[in-house]
């Protein structure tokens, strides 16, 4: 039902022509990636030679290009913009410099064994970014334009910043953002926002010398609670979480276990999903667990739901598949009975890393490493979810990227 | 023990010039007020009437200037500048717009009956903000050299944007804020912040007809939880908290009740304290209750403190103050035996600002309002800090601020 329809004679609605018909639409507009605009930078940067050079100093790197959006509560999403990555201005009294109105994705662009560009499920981020504005009182969109938007950049930055011919296993990091610009002092929910996306280098973090090694959070340390909003990928989740992972670097682990409730239930794995391979303490069986969803602790990770779906489907044979609560006491048992085959972290940010140690107050618990990259299912789960995104195994995951040049 | 000490000969250290000294100081910077630079701005705006005046758009009208300090991990806090207020240059990739590293402080400026402009308790703020700031992992500082770029970005544009003869009982409303400009995607403590300091118009708050009227919290929704951050003047605890906000005015509220846990405990209204007075169920004796601080779930109020500091002081031949937890079933209790003498909020945005009702789930919770203003306690408490504000009792609370022009 348009505001038109019920604001005009029902007889005059037919009769427009498409122009009168656009004016006609309601005056606040939906996000829209036909209507990009194109303006390219005229000093293109150089583009560093690998993953490792780029990300070498303390500052991102960026493609040669970024697409912002404007959006008003009035007026809705304005024109999309491809322009050359720059600084934003932001007034000093913007929403989310003070009240963290913001969410964000990450996913990343890779070139494929057949030298072409793919995404790997974005339409899943795509979705899961409009659930954490909604979240966070930032506006609602249509998330296949936002996929649409991310694929438009890559197609113009692709060529040149994830060439043909570079090292194998290259990828770039894309970043849509949005923040609350609302230049008004005073908890409110924005009027004003801005989405970007950026592309740009992030370190490999999945070959982890040892494996990847885990501190339980603190005691008087709890990321997320049911009421709360560790779900959604936005800013609250992750700020406040700096000082327990800065105790786990200084007990020489990567990141932080979180654990929940006086049971010390397991959730997260810094800002990826943890997954257990163990034999079930009844059956014997082998089991994968990870964390379940339904108390909306722990975040809907697009590798933790592709893994969940692979294991099922190719590897039910040999274990359960399940997602449940469980505890450090349960991993403990496990581990003093022997029971743990191999454990793993997964996001798009250390994508499927083993995980060797998790250290608990003064305890260790130690995980088999098979390999440095771990155990076979790690390994396999890895290899699978890697084939898809470059297109050694075709799949309906990996989104081919039409590049313009 | 500074770095110089043990890297020159002892000898050496007494014998520099203070030059010399200076450059034998720490190579990280702490904040220095002393050295702030100013720049004045060549097109001052026009000053708004009054606050209605200034506060029907929907942006923050702001005074001429602002300060800003950076600061970067290797360097320290850079020089301080006063400077035309106008929007911030920050990344795409700033820390802040994804990971919410960012904190912040409000306070009033009051232009005084003796036509003196007066700080309430800067030093409070200054302290709060320093905890806020390590809480999110952002850099510590001096807060007295905070509390003395406040005072002077006032006593640049004091004169003009709070001149004196203008309307009785004007402010401004000065919002200190740090935030984590480091430019580098990824997880981290921020190696780059900046700090900056901006006055301007607030809408006055405390004169709701028939008193403020609090939504309590949904049971799916929680502000704040032990081990979190609740305590801490961080973004993280504000946007995250719009969307009960929202169902609150929905239902013709102005704020939220936040309750915890289980039992149902008031923690606080919206962004201020939530006072209760009520009689005993036991004894009978009149009492003034408020959420403790000791579960580090609510904001340590300089509104909050400053109350139960006055009212233990002149208060105490007529209530008790207590600072205990206390469960919307009681409040429900004291209300069904007529207990309930009255209720108010507390806060700077807010200040003193009268409670009529409570609404819990599909019941109401009437607090007598002897005048549109509340009761006695109420009415009390709200003029004795008032006072001190406006400088109509000279109180150690009140910092005079000696203007420049």
């Amino acid at each position: 039902m348009s505001p038109s329809a019920t604001t005009l004679p029902t007889g005059l609605v037919s009769e427009k022509t498409p122009a009168e018909q656009k004016l006609a639409q309601p005056a606040v507009q939906g996000l829209d990636a036909s209507k990009l605009t194109y303006e390219f930078t005229s000093s293109p940067r150089p583009v560093p030679a690998d993953i490792a050079t780029a990300c070498a100093g303390s500052e991102s790197i960026c493609t040669d290009h970024m697409i912002t959006v404007a959006w008003n509560v009035e007026t809705g999403w304005a024109t999309p913009q491809l322009r050359p990555y720059g600084p934003l201005s932001i007034m000093p009294t913007a929403s989310v410099l003070h009240y963290a109105t913001e969410c964000f994705e990450g996913l990343k662009v890779y070139r494929g064994v057949d030298d072409k560009l793919r995404l790997f499920r974005p339409d899943c981020n795509a979705r899961r970014m409009l659930m954490s504005a909604l979240r966070i009182s930032l506006p609602s969109f249509e998330p296949a334009e936002l996929e649409k938007l991310i694929v438009a950049l890559m197609a113009v930055d692709g060529a040149r910043w994830l060439p043909s011919g570079g090292p194998p296993d290259a990828y770039l990091y894309l970043r849509p953002t949005m923040i609350g610009t609302h230049a008004q002092l005073g908890l409110q929910t924005p009027r004003d926002a801005l989405l970007f996306i950026t592309a740009s280098f992030l370190p490999r973090l999945d070959t982890i010398v040892g494996g990847l090694r885990l501190n339980t959070s603190p005691e008087d340390s709890v990321r997320a609670w049911a009421g709360g909003f560790g779900y959604a990928k936005v800013g609250a989740n992750y700020g406040p979480s700096l000082l327990a992972s800065n105790e786990a670097r200084a007990r020489g682990c990567q990141q932080v276990l979180w654990l929940y409730g006086s049971e010390g239930y397991c959730t997260e794995a810094g800002g990826s999903n943890f997954f257990v391979v163990w034999k079930n303490k009844e059956t014997g069986k082998t089991e994968l667990v990870t964390a379940p969803l339904d108390d909306r602790l722990i975040l809907d990770g697009v590798t933790r739901r592709s893994i969940l779906q692979l294991a099922r489907e190719r590897l039910s044979d040999e274990l359960d598949v399940v997602e449940r609560k469980y505890t450090m006491t349960e991993l403990q048992e496990a581990a003093a009975e022997g029971r743990l085959v191999e454990a793993f972290a997964a996001g798009t940010a250390y994508f499927v890393t083993a995980v060797s140690l998790i250290i608990h107050r003064d305890e260790d618990v130690l995980f088999p490493m098979e390999t440095e990259l771990g155990g076979k299912y790690t390994r396999y789960l890895k290899g699978s979810v890697s084939d898809i995104m470059y297109g050694r195994a075709d799949h309906e995951w990996g989104v081919v990227i039409k590049e313009t040049q």
